[in-house]
């Protein structure tokens, strides 16, 4: 009820308004563009981490290649999106610039965390200032640091490291599902046999393994990426 | 509808905003232009990469090149468009010059995917910052780096490499067939037939090999063009 | 019906806004401008181009030169115009600065083509971004290099090259009759009289020599302008 | 009836906006302004070229030389106007400006047409960007170069020559009389004598010589200005 | 009842609207805001001109010289208002600048009008561009240069000189009063006691010396100011 | 009821904005936010001016320094305040900041009236351009220069020179018990004894030392400051 | 009532508007989010400052130390927040940068107030200029300089110093236990069991050790964090 009044009363219509309960909406709604997109389920394993993600097309007219949703950002960091895409893409250049610039810059291996923070705070600017809409974009960025690391940022900007974490459609049960069946001294086969067990429940007959990336990140080692069937024989 | 509460509410008045269900209305009547331009096919053939398109127009007082809706942008990159026909030359002239900048900068030949890139960025920027409104036009790119290449961006600045794609008037329609149809292993000439073929199914009597012009790069050579009867002789 | 309710929603109100089925109807509105302007016939014929433009004024208080419809941009290229005549001088005054520029930056002849689509990018630009109304006029622009050309823009910046045109008040119905009666082997005197015959047709009590001035170019040779009776005897 | 809607729709809220049947309704309200302002005659007469300026005010407490409505620009142009003074000073002053930047450029006396385009350029802008309203003013601008000449400029920036022009107060009236009783080859003493008997006849008894202020530009001769009785005697 | 439409339909929301009538009802608005100020009176005397102002504050508790309504601009410059008093400082203490920097690259004493202007011009561009509101304030400017002059500002930039005049409340009314009265050859004796005598039949019992500042400039002296009880000493 | 008027017709919702009967109600309720606000009491006595403010907090969480409501400007100038207390931060800093340009550039003391007329002037920007709301503040700012000064400056920027003078809540009836018990040659603990008075007959029982601070200036001494019991001790 | 019909007028649509009771509903609805955000208690104790903030997540899929709510700003000044996280990051970081600044800058230690007042004025003008929202945040602010000092700012950019203090859900209840409790001479160890004494009456059931973080600053020492059932064996 009140949610409606909100709607006529307009408290909806910029991401720089807050409501008199103090939401801000366009940012709720810009949540909404994520829960639409395909899901992705990111799990740290024993000395590494991975992503299962959702691509769903299965159009024979594209090049499978081209819809991967397994980003590369740097050698030891990989991200997944939900929300849209066109968004995703300008926020996956520029994590990548920034990674460059770090290898520039310091002539190290560039770091998970700072470059999410960049990110998010990217993020932040769009639900503060006005003369743009929020990125419509949750990220799930994956990344070896010392050890396996995994974070996530959603509309607003905020982020939070994870475990195992999910974005996108039906985020809420598979959250339900890694909370229920995560182990911490998981190995990278069973975190990706979990991952796509979860798929498998979430999604009943819809469920191929074609539909699915799939991206690891090792100790010392650079990513490696699969696809469809490949991703079950790892 | 919910549809209609939405023109009321206002959330389709600007590309910067998100309706309660996470939609950007602007960008999806943007779409709509899109389909109401006149339709062109792009085919990946062995060794080489064709498009057919239909201009519509057959006024004799119209000089006939000059609604040619083959553009070429490098000596090995050409597109099609559909939609408002004086935004696609914006971005056309746009792809140009960075092909153009591509060789004085490089001294080698530009790359397909990253001026498809170059320009789709253009256009997310038109769906997120306000002071403008999006970009009413779809682009079929088509290049030969090593092998043939095709891709398409729609007007949220979103793209992905294709086998085959149609874009304008009965996009679907004509997918479904090509889907049906397409072959990995086609000639050229199988492909021209393929799109004349559909593209008779699609029109009927309005069929007329007059509307239509023609592209073709293949390995080592430049983009061939033809126009009305000297495509079926091809 | 429909058109109303986008009345009513508001859709209408800026060039940036697609309303619900893909138009812009602001540059739709500028477009009634052009229509409510006198009308120009341009034709291009053996070795030269021509244009018979009506003026309307008859008020013997105007220097009539003073109310000339024939612009020359250039020693080879002239324009005619239908809308907003402050809107119109301003664009005719950037193309004369743009064919002065490329004199002295190439020491050859400006190209009408170049030209015509410099001022249809402004054109584009404001049906794209905000802060400014669409351009309410259209031109035709004949030129001549190596051989007669004519264009035409209209108010969105889109353009074609045209073997004869028309643009302003009754444009619908003089292309009907060009359609009919133009021949590509037509000599300008065939010209000038098929353009006459068609303002007497489509004005009939209304016509009279003394509105109309009448521009033409021929190969090597610079713009002749004649005005009312002249017109005849040329 | 349209016209009431066009209110209540909102097109008219400002200059950068068309309405449904493409007029700018801004600017037609800016030339209500002008025609609320007292009225001036122009008049091209035989190597001479005059202008008569109803100022109204007869405020015995107004200095009189302060309310004069001859406007002196270069020692050869002159101008008078109706609409918005404050307005109106500001491009008097920008026209003073432009023909000193002239002398000082070129070394020759400043064109009076080139002066009027510069203006009127002005005017136009105000008329397609937003941020600002239309002039509020019409400029009658004599001036002689080699030969007398007279321009009036409307609120949207066109311009023409004329022969003879009135603007302001019932210029539609005033316009009339001017053509039934204009002659080429009017002496100034006819010019003058024929501008004040048509405001004679428009006026009636609010008629007052004391009203009037009176310039005459003379083939190499600086303006001369006379006001009230003074001018019966010229 | 057309007046009140206007309201309904918005068209007095901003100074950068013409309403249909050729109004800016803005400007009006901030006209109505001088009214509501304290009047002054200026008078050009023989060799002298002389403003009083009535300043209406009779509280204790303020400083009287703070609240001097007679403000020096240049030794020879003065000037009073009516309006918003901190609209006002601003444009006094522009022109004092002005009148300091004219001092600086001339090395003359500065002139009366060309202060008035500029002050003029500021006034004007807050009527025509948007992003703030107009000044809301009359300036009456008195000064000596060869001759004694007075010049009153309108909110909407508008200037001419007067022999005497009079702004704030009651202004109509005073100036009546100033039509019968004002004789050229005045002393500032005179003068004086004309806007005193004017002051008491206005104010009724209202009226007490109190609440008077009186401004003169002679020939060649500088500005000489005196307060209630004293300015009928004069 | 013309109020009521003026706010369903939106004249309030700006400082850009004047109503139609001249007011600028943003700034209007600006004031009313002054009036919400803690109130301080100033008085120039003999060599000497002292403010008496009303801190309200007695919350014994906070630390009493930090809700001191006496300002130090410079070791000569303090100021209270009344309303939004983080507007009124910004403006106390910049004065202090003026106020120590002025020593590094002058090396003498600064002069209370400019750094007023700085304040001033700003907050009088804040009521004329958009981009911003006024500041939720009114100052009073005493200073010895020579002499004992007291200003206070309102929401508009206006600003007058007092003897004696209130802001913050029941101002009105605080000055009319100043204006009947005021004397210019008290003591400066007469003066604070008055303003102590003053408040406890205002406040009745909510009346308590505890809620004072109390600031004084006086020849050649820097501010003294004290607190609660200390107040009544001075 | 009065309060509604404030939101149906609009007044609470923007922080660059006050309502015609002086209020800034902006920055009203915001102060909401930071109440809807979980608590945290500030306690300047004997020689110490601590901070208990409760962090409400449980979920363990997210790794515990990134949901931490101490900030460490410099070593020996940290902070805790109530709101909306992405704001606190973007002015978390900001307070660490000044820090730094302050280090090179001067080689000593930076003060915690002066972070404090530039943090705060960072907040005061989201609620005067247009063009973004408020910070969405209240950040409780500890530190040690010479001696141990906590200050809270809301969203407005108001702060003051406090001997303890709450922010968050239920900070009103908070401070009421914290008004009856506290002691200026407590030590650490009581200060820490006084906040979790008031935690657990405050949420009952729902209260954990697990929720809350902990963070203290001695004399000379750096910060030191503690989180969870450690909290309980310091």
């Amino acid at each position: 009820m009140e949610d409606v009044q909100h709607k006529v009363m307009g408290y909806d219509r910029t991401a720089t308004m807050f409501a008199p309960d103090g939401h801000i909406l366009q940012a709720e709604y810009a949540e909404k563009t994520v829960k639409l997109g395909s899901a992705s389920i990111g799990i740290v394993c024993k000395d590494a981490v991975i992503i299962v993600a959702d691509k769903r097309i299965i159009d024979k007219l594209v090049v499978k290649e081209s819809a991967n949703k397994i980003y590369e950002i740097d050698h030891h960091i990989m991200a997944s999106v939900a929300g849209i895409m066109s968004d995703a893409r300008v926020l996956i250049d520029k994590a990548r610039v920034l990674a460059q610039q770090h290898h520039v810059t310091y002539s190290t291996e560039s770091n998970t965390e700072s470059i999410v923070k960049d990110i998010a705070n990217i993020k932040q600017q769009f639900t503060q200032f006005g003369g743009g809409r929020p990125f419509g974009v949750a990220l799930l960025i994956a990344g070896y640091n010392h050890k396996p690391v995994l974070y996530s940022t959603d509309v607003t900007g905020n982020y939070l490291q994870y475990k195992a974490e999910a974005i996108g459609e039906g985020d809420e049960k598979i959250r339900e599902k890694l909370r229920e069946r995560y182990k911490e001294d998981m190995t990278a086969k069973q975190g990706v046999n979990l991952a796509l067990d979860i798929f498998k429940e979430v999604q009943g007959e819809e469920f191929k393994l074609d539909r699915f990336d799939f991206g690891i990140i090792e100790k010392d080692k650079k990513i490696r990426q699969l696809s469809g069937k490949e991703i079950e024989k790892f």
